[in-house]
Parts: structure tokens; C-alpha cells; sequence
């Protein structure tokens, strides 16, 4: 793609549609921030930085650029792992973090309408104290709403609830033309034409720019409680999910993680965890309305688990308890890379019973290409989190050893019926991955799709398939 | 769109490639019922039937249409009510009722596979077989598992469970220039792309032909009771649905019925039902695995209903009273049918707290219009099913007030934010209001949507954007 190279006569009809000079950044006014996201290694300014407070000014500066051929980046809090809110082609970055506003609970329709730069954490926070439930919980809680709906992200709660899509009834969007349309709205069924809606969720900006959502809510339930489980292998760890699965128990929350990563996140943190003698852990996670039905479900699972050769079954069932461990849980990210100078990481997701030879298959690479590998996630999903870290690697080492693993990780993925991203997406960094898993006619149509929106291709340009 | 006139060649041709006479029909040899499906009103016949069993057959005979530009309808049990499986352009009728084997039931996760034309109601009882439940429940239980997926059909537990939608893990298709791909999988996480899943589902056979899907299950729930509450006026049975959403239960089910619907139930299945003296009925059900947290939720819906004017609350705590008020609930449609010589149907949905305004809306236009029409429907997700009768009406009449009553029940749904279908899809019979419904730079999207995956518009032709 060709594109109109970005010029002062851009940047000042530009400041003339904003009309307000705090939030329009050029030049040397632009953040570092804005180069790249929390992966790290992709990287790239934009030639300007808009942040809009309604859909109508993403409408006239989408218009802009669509007359005009410049390339347009919508962004949230940038806290993606792909390269998606990297502007790769330059242009105009949109950043979308002060629409944050909620603007209506509807109690009888059990929905709440958000603008998209609310915080998951700010969400979840709100609708709980109306004793109500936003299900989807990714670990990043800073992330924007915005940004969940087009990773389609998914997060702990997938287990029992779902994820982000299954929580999506309505879309405001802007179109790549400056189009302001509405996809689905308030109603719980819809079948009248495609899925529109269900084509933005995951589109990682490509297809519209999401300016306001219309989120299903449920009633929040009563109780909560976790079941820390140590066990004395990875292995038989994460062999015991398939069996928990079958025996028609439905968790909330089944994550998996390693001593290892319990340290990193015990020092990342500065606060211990609960236990951090054993080489493996299950984290349990049920809710529900009364502590007997809860009860049922975990004696059942905890059977389970000693017969699998579990060490031990500690329960957390004081919010004190809860949070420490959950919060730990919600740090391995972070803590991960506070342990190495550079990291690169793959999301895939694998069928839930298939996850043992995924993490084991993983692990193994870490002697034959000499790289260190931690992984942790979501076992009760299929959804893994492997983080592939350089260390004291040189540029050279960690391009070539990186390029290895992430080639074995993603054949293996798909020999087990995987797919390239549970959760994070595609963007700029895992497309060659998509590539060499998509039949290359699911492609062309994806790119067919693509170009029904955006026949000029200036709407996050370079990403998916792309 | 220009199509070739199906002759002898084709059919000595299609016939070669199906290589058995007992499932080729051509001519005379086609039986009526290929010519329309429920809703009567519309007729065409193809120029030849193939009855296929396999995905390979499918891509064979599709790749003969597209080479040759004839245009294919896929077709499943017929059950359709938009008449999205009339061939109104002629051309192959694809019966894909032959292709109805259950292929795998994966208890690890929580997955059945099945070939499109298993029926719903076998579908059904096979998984409880096993202890497991596939919760989208339409009326009409001889309908395919494809013809679901492909109107992404809701049904009665869409309250608490949700729609086809939300079961559909991953399909394997038949695109209409004959390959065979598969969307998504068993995994529960996926975010590698656009959801091509996502837009098969619910695009009634115009963007490919369904010949697998992998479907996720739950674990069956292990007590059910239903509640049948008599109310003075319809009014004020659906009034109070609202109150109960708000009220934080989660009921399965919310369905709302009147006394006259109830009588033509009994007449046609020549039953009683449980009461029929009262104006309105809301019948409820709640399932979940014990019978006390079972009780904390209905005791709290049955005072809200007490108090919002209820008659009595009526408990069917046995199976067979549970089935007889079910079976009748499952009747409604045909006994209506039953009761006039030909009628029309509105799908619409609305939010949950509109859907009293739209019930009486439609009751006034009876008098209005001079026309009768009943109405019964998903009161707990707002899906209503709205029935025009002709009775003795000359055709002329007919036309004239079915269009009156339309346009204004569809205008009322669009000013009530509602859409035109909940789930039983837009077909060849709602395009003009899904037309006047969506914003026409959302139809030229559809339309390019459509292009990208059948460039030459061979694929169930004239139907939903098309």
C-alpha cells in the first residue's frame, strides 16, 4: 500500500478538527510511550497523536485520513503484547484512554454501555458495587475495555464463563470512511444478517474503531473461594484438568503455575505467597451462591486432585487469603520480565486435554535450543501463556534461539488442533504464525473481509492479515 | 446475477459425481416439499435434489455449480420460516438431512461432534445419555443442527444458557468455490483472525455449507422445576419480567403465553394443559444441581410475581407435568398454524424491558388493521413471535393488511432499538426490513462480506443482503 506521506499541512487541519492543542501531539511532542506496546520489541512513531474525547471527533479524523490516504492506529492503554497498537506504517495514532466514561447501567436489561478507554479493573470495580458481574478477567487490569473487545480477550474466568464476545451485545463503531455505525445493541438474540459485531470483537482494530459498548452483565454471585493445590510434578498438575473437566464439575478458574514463576512473583511483588515449597501448583477458583453449593463442587475436585497425587489442598477462603494469591497470580507477567532484559511470548491455545503435552513439549525446548522458557495459564482453557526470555543472550543468539523455539512452539500447537492466539491476538508480531496456520484461502477471504471495510487498507495497516 | 439454465448435461454430470440414483432427484422425480419450507408463502422449485453424505460430495457437487455458475440452496429439515431454503433462483437443492451422524462425544472437553443434519431433539437426547447437556432449546426439535447453526437459533433457554452461538466451538465448511476448510475448533479461547467462525453462524447458507460442528457441552443440570403463574392481563405478566431480571435470579427459562394460544395447544394435541382459565401465563423454569438452590430462586421470582398481581403460582415439580406443559409450550407454532388457513410471522427482538410496549402494540393492531394476531414468545430475552392470520381473508385483503401490519410491527421494533430477528434469520421473506433496519453503509459491508467468500453469488442466491 501506498500511502500520502504525513505533512504540516496534515498535522494543522488535524489541530483545526481536534481544536485543542493539550491533546494533539507532533513531532517532538510525541510520547516515547507511543512507539511501541508492552511487547517491546516492535517499535515505530507515529507521525501524529490524537486523543479524542467522543466518536465524533475519531469520525472527522478518520474522514481525514480516509480522504486523504494516511494510515490511522487506534490505541488503548497500549498494555498489548503483539505489536497491534503499533503504528508500523506511521500516520495517525488515535488514542482512545480518555473516552472512559461509564454512561448507563441498565439494571432491567442487566447491561452496562461504556465508552472503550474504561479500565477492566475501573469496570469490574463498578458494576460489583451494584452487586452485579463483568465475567472476562485477563490478567492486565489496566487494559481498556477497548482493547479486551478486540483481542476477543479472554482471561481466568473463561473457564466457567466464557469470554470477552460472550459479553458484547451492542458496538458503536467508526468506520475506516468516518461512518458512525451501531452494531447489535441491547436485544440478547440476533439473527438479522452477519455478525457484524462478532466480526469487530478480535478484529484488533482493523476493521472499525470501537467508540462505545454495550456489555452483559450478570448477577454477581455470593461466594467465592480458591483451592491452592500443590503438586509434586508440572506434569501431573496439569493431567489432572482433563479429569476435573470430566467429572462434570464446572470451576470458575483452573490456572496452572511452576515454583519458578511463584518466586519471580513473590519478588516482583515484595509479599509471599501462601506456599512455594512444591514444583507445581494448581490454582482452583468457584463461585456461586451459597457456600454448600460451592462446597459440592470442590470436595468433589479436591477427591480428584489426591487421587492424582496432589501434596496438599489449601484453601483460601478468607478475601485476605484470596486476593494474595490472586494478585500473585495477576503479577507472573510482570514479574517474568522483571526477571530477564528481553522477553517474546506465545499465546496459544490448544485443546484442554492437550495442554500437558504442549507445556512438557515446551519445556523440553529449553535444553535443545539452550534458552531459558517459563510458561504459566490458563490450564482449565487450553489457553497457555510461555514466555521465551534472552537473558544475557547477544542480539544475534537471542534472534536465531527465539526464531527456533517460536517455530517448534507453534508446529506443536498445531499438531495438537491449536490455534496462533487464545488471547492476545495476531497483530504485527505473530503474523507470520497465522500464516503458516490459516489455509490460504481462509486468508484471501479474511482479506476480502478487510477490504469490505477498509477498501483503501489505511485502518491499522500491517496487522492481522494484512 | 446471470445464471446458467440448468439442463440434461448438468444433470447427467451431478448425477456422475453423486454415483447413486436413489439420492438424485430430477424433474418430476422432486417431491413438493423441496419447493417451500414452513412458511408456505413462498414457492420455487430447484431443477435437481441431491441428498449428499459426506463433506467430499458436497465440495464435488459445489465445485461443478461454481465452475458452471449454477446457483446451490443448502437445505436441512425444511423447518425455516423466512424461507431461506427455497431455491428462488432454481438451480441444486444440497439435502443435507442425510448427513446426520453424532461423530464423537469428547468428555475431556466437553464436546460432541455431529455431522449438520442430526436433528436437535437427537442431538439432545444423546448427550443427556451421558449426563451432558447442549442447552440451545428452539421449539421446533425436528429442525437439523445445521439449520440452528445457520439461524443461529436461540430458543427458550437463551435467558440464563445463551444461543447456537455460544455452543458452536468449530465448523468445518464447504465454500462455494468447493474447498473444504475448517473455523475455530475445540479449543475455548481463540483470537487468530477475524471469527470466520462467527460470521457461518447465522449467515443461512449464504457463505458456505456447513458438513461438521464441533459443539461444547455442560454438564447436565440435575433438577429442573418449571413454575406456571396465572396472571389477570397479559399486561401485567409481562410487566413483571423486568422485576425478575432485576431481582439478580437467573431464570432458564421466561416464556409468556395467553389463554386463546393455550386452548388451540390443547385442541391440536388433543391435551389438557395444566390451567387455562386465566388471561396471561408467564412459565418459568429454573434448573441447577440441588433442589434448595433451586428453591432460593423461585421463591424469591414467586414473590415478585404475588406482588406484581399473580393469580397463583402453579409448581410442575414432577416430569410428567413438567412435559405436558412443555410439550404444549413446544406446540404453540404449529397449533396456531393450525387455526387459519396461512399466515405470516414477526421475529423481532427488543431489550427485555420492551417488550410489553411491543406485545401491546401488536394486540392494538388487530383492531386496526381488522386483522387477528397472536403472539407468544421468549419474554425473558425479549424475542417475540408475533402471528398474523389470514382465516378467511381474500388474497387481496391479505396482502394488503399482512403489509400494513408488517411495516408497522417492524417500525415499532426499530423505535424500540430492537432488531428485525431474534433467531429465526431474514431469508428471502425479511430482506425488506432488514433493508429498512440497518444503515445502508452496514448492507454494502454485508455485501462485500458476501463477495469475499462467493465472488459469484452462486451461494443460496437472493437471499439476506443479497
Amino acid at each position: 500500500m501506498k500511502y500520502k506521506v504525513f505533512d504540516e499541512k496534515d498535522y494543522l487541519e488535524i489541530r483545526d478538527i481536534i481544536n485543542d492543542d493539550e491533546r494533539v501531539f507532533y513531532k517532538e511532542r510525541i510520547s516515547e510511550d507511543y512507539s511501541h506496546d508492552e511487547l517491546g520489541d516492535i517499535h515505530c512513531y507515529p507521525d501524529i497523536v490524537v486523543q479524542v474525547l467522543s466518536a465524533e471527533e475519531v469520525s472527522k479524523v478518520m474522514k481525514y485520513a480516509y480522504e486523504n490516504n494516511i494510515p490511522v492506529t487506534p490505541r488503548g492503554s497500549g498494555t498489548g503484547l503483539v505489536g497491534a497498537a503499533v503504528p508500523v506504517c506511521k500516520g495517525i495514532v488515535i488514542d482512545m484512554s480518555r473516552m472512559n466514561h461509564i454512561l448507563e447501567l441498565d439494571e432491567e436489561n442487566l447491561t452496562v454501555t461504556v465508552e472503550p478507554g474504561v479500565l477492566l479493573m475501573e469496570l469490574s470495580k463498578f458494576v460489583e458495587e451494584h452487586d452485579l458481574f463483568y465475567p472476562p478477567d485477563p490478567g492486565e487490569k489496566t487494559a481498556t475495555i477497548g482493547g479486551n473487545i478486540n483481542t476477543n480477550a479472554g482471561g481466568m474466568r473463561a473457564v466457567k464463563y466464557g469470554v470477552t464476545r460472550d459479553f458484547v451485545r451492542g458496538l458503536e463503531v467508526v468506520l475506516p470512511n468516518g461512518d458512525i455505525v451501531e452494531f447489535g445493541g441491547k436485544v440478547v438474540k440476533n439473527s438479522s444478517g452477519y455478525s457484524m459485531k462478532d466480526l469487530i470483537v478480535g478484529s484488533e482494530g482493523t476493521l472499525g474503531i470501537v467508540t462505545k459498548a454495550i456489555l452483559k452483565l450478570l448477577p454477581l454471585p455470593k461466594k467465592a473461594i480458591s483451592l491452592l493445590i500443590p503438586f509434586p510434578t508440572l506434569e501431573q498438575a496439569i493431567r489432572t484438568v482433563p479429569l476435573i473437566i470430566k467429572s462434570k464439575t464446572i470451576p470458575t478458574a483452573i490456572e496452572f503455575m511452576q515454583r519458578e514463576t511463584i518466586i519471580d512473583a513473590e519478588e516482583f511483588l515484595g509479599k509471599k505467597f501462601p506456599d512455594n515449597q512444591s514444583d507445581a501448583y494448581l490454582l482452583l477458583k468457584f463461585d456461586g451462591n451459597s457456600a454448600e453449593e460451592i462446597q459440592a463442587s470442590f470436595d468433589k475436585v479436591a477427591d480428584i486432585c489426591l487421587e492424582q497425587g496432589a501434596l496438599d489442598i489449601l484453601f483460601a477462603d478468607t478475601d485476605e487469603r484470596n486476593d494474595s494469591i490472586w494478585k500473585a497470580r495477576g503479577a507472573f507477567l510482570e514479574a517474568i520480565k522483571a526477571s530477564t532484559t528481553l522477553m517474546d511470548e506465545v499465546d496459544v491455545v490448544v485443546p484442554r486435554n492437550k495442554v500437558s503435552e504442549m507445556v512438557e513439549f515446551s519445556h523440553q525446548l529449553q535444553d535443545k535450543i539452550g534458552i531459558r522458557i517459563k510458561s504459566f495459564g490458563h490450564a482449565g482453557d487450553g489457553n497457555l501463556h510461555i514466555y521465551v526470555l534472552k537473558d544475557n543472550l547477544t542480539e544475534e543468539e537471542w534472534k536465531k534461539r527465539l526464531n527456533l523455539a517460536m517455530d517448534e512452539m507453534y508446529k506443536k500447537a498445531r499438531e495438537l488442533n491449536g490455534q496462533v492466539s487464545g488471547e492476545h491476538g495476531i497483530g504485527y508480531a505473530k503474523k507470520p504464525y497465522l500464516n503458516q496456520s490459516l489455509a490460504p484461502e481462509i486468508l484471501e477471504i479474511m482479506r476480502g473481509i478487510k477490504k469490505a471495510f477498509d477498501p483503501k487498507g489505511i485502518l491499522n495497516p500491517g496487522k492481522v492479515c494484512q
